[in-house]
């Protein structure tokens, strides 16, 4: 990522930077702080395919009107279990933001509780809403759909989306245990940043637009990318389209796309987000420290790895070096 | 599987059969009745790693008094969307048939609902327990844990079980949409068989008892197996085993073989089933009709499979040829 013709800005500038652009487009204040503090949050620790990168696909989404800047969710109690946010075709931080009270104090009462978020537009990592909500002690998934990019099992055409599945807890000291995978062995992100730099696949990520392997990340990007781990993450992908599309009244992968405008936002969708209370279901408030000893048994064997900590080492690194910047970025940041 | 030593049985025999031979070792009928219901579906699907093939270790486990055959589980309603299942250390199926009402009238007024199984012995195939409530147009997800058997993404020691997921959700004609898979490339009752008939297995299956990869199951049952689809699945294998133990205060697997006593049948532990009713979340009873969307879709790509698929082919064969039953399988089911 480290390209001579980057220019390096400092992490702390990516918010204030970024949010003045999407004001500049016409976002009000809630929408534009909570988009920006969004890609802030993906440059800081690293996941760059989340941040800065997808501006460009932010803006002209804005501009097109397909998503709406001045988005204002709204949430309804469905039943003691079960709140239900309209997005108000906003992107989906916004959503996160209102979703956030009414979500606490259902999980509180109920021990487990179910987000629906309907009409909303999710163009990011998952694992900031997953870990924002165990950072109160509480266990998160989350999950969404996109535009068919993943066959069935066996299958040649896409079908699913890249489906990410993110999973937070508690630690006892420190940050959550969090991870946040897409069902296709190589998120679809990572293959454009492929492109972008020309660079060939492994084998096994994806096939062309004749449904035949490849190793050319342009061709998979016309045709499909495969699940990870064959008709077993197949099967994950599959739930993961029913969980945030038809269980709560959202739409499937194929048919996300056959009402988006292809303007290189996101289409609007749905978010699967589940929260339990491990003290209301327990009884007790160990889950942490007992949890913590799978952790501490894999740490115990040397070459074994857990999921997130690259993402630590990274947001170190980030918060030494700053945020690399490519120039057409930089062009959009200096606009302002 | 057709063994020229094998007698065939009717597949209509197997439950009485079974529940005799669960009666003569000293489960009250109560327990006999669910047992023997429970491997008389998975023979009838043709699941055969989960049905007679595990005879001797339900025996084993009942006459060492490991597992208790008088089990009486007891419900408990914790909060409006969790009950807390306590199988009295009994096998799980008695805890399947004593859950269901009160977790039906659970997730009919919340939703979503868990049920927190706690004190049970999990020996079966899951698909059983989620299939029967999809049959009730819920969507169902169940998870367990069990010895350690797969390494952390990387590693070289056992510390996940090989923790099955299932998922089922209703579909508008006939059976539920159901899939159940281990976290494992492969289960370890296919691993158990390999080695039972002398089978090599392919690449990527498991590391033998020294951390090195190898295709013979007997090392493979000495050492551990690998997750599927690489990183990935072995962060889905740790998230079940959070969700099926210290979620609901229960053991993590590597807890569970420290109390285990080696009989040869399963260890204590709890089980995860969490189900929601697409009706109260979505407000309307299209969820089946939705998501059979999604099911055509997959069925259009000639070459896609469906997870289940196979199951449904299988009940077919069974009905038709009966159950083939090993010599000494059937010495236990006449000893009666």
């Amino acid at each position: 990522m480290k390209n001579p013709e980057n220019d390096f800005i400092p992490i702390t500038a990516v918010e204030p930077l970024v949010r003045a652009v999407f004001l500049r487009v016409g976002c009000d204040d809630a929408n534009a702080s909570a988009l920006a503090r969004n890609i802030a949050l993906a440059e800081r620790d690293g996941s760059h395919s989340h941040g800065l990168f997808r501006l460009p696909g932010y803006l002209a989404s804005l501009k097109s009107g397909k998503v709406r800047g001045h988005a204002r969710p709204s949430v309804e109690q469905v039943t003691s279990a079960v709140i239900r946010v309209d997005g108000d075709c906003g992107y989906a931080p916004i959503s996160h933001d209102v979703l956030e009270g009414p979500l606490l104090a259902t999980v509180h009462s109920s021990g487990v509780a179910l987000a629906a978020v309907v009409n909303t537009h999710h163009f990011s990592a998952l694992w900031i809403e997953v870990e924002r909500l165990a950072q109160f002690g509480l266990i998160a998934i989350a999950c969404t759909s996109y535009k068919p990019a993943i066959p069935a099992a066996g299958g040649r055409r896409p079908v699913f989306g890249t489906n990410p599945l993110s999973f937070a807890c508690p630690r006892p000291n420190g940050s959550p245990f969090v991870f946040d995978q897409a069902s296709a062995m190589m998120a679809r992100g990572d293959v454009m940043r492929a492109a972008d730099a020309g660079i060939m696949l492994p084998d096994g990520v994806g096939l062309g637009p004749d449904g035949v392997p490849t190793n050319d990340p342009n061709l998979i990007l016309k045709g499909c990318l495969l699940p990870f781990g064959g008709y077993k993450g197949a099967a994950i992908a599959l739930m993961i389209e029913l969980l945030a599309g038809p269980l709560i009244g959202e739409v499937l992968s194929v048919e996300a796309a056959v009402r988006d405008q292809v303007d290189g936002g996101p289409p609007r969708g749905g978010e699967f987000i589940l929260v339990f209370d491990p003290f209301k279901i327990r009884r007790d408030h160990n889950f942490a420290s007992h949890a913590e000893i799978l952790f501490q048994e894999i740490a115990s064997d040397v070459d074994a790895r857990l999921p997130g900590e690259g993402r630590m080492k990274r947001r170190q690194e980030v918060a030494e070096k700053g945020v690399a910047v490519p120039p057409g970025i930089m062009a959009v940041l200096k606009e302002n």
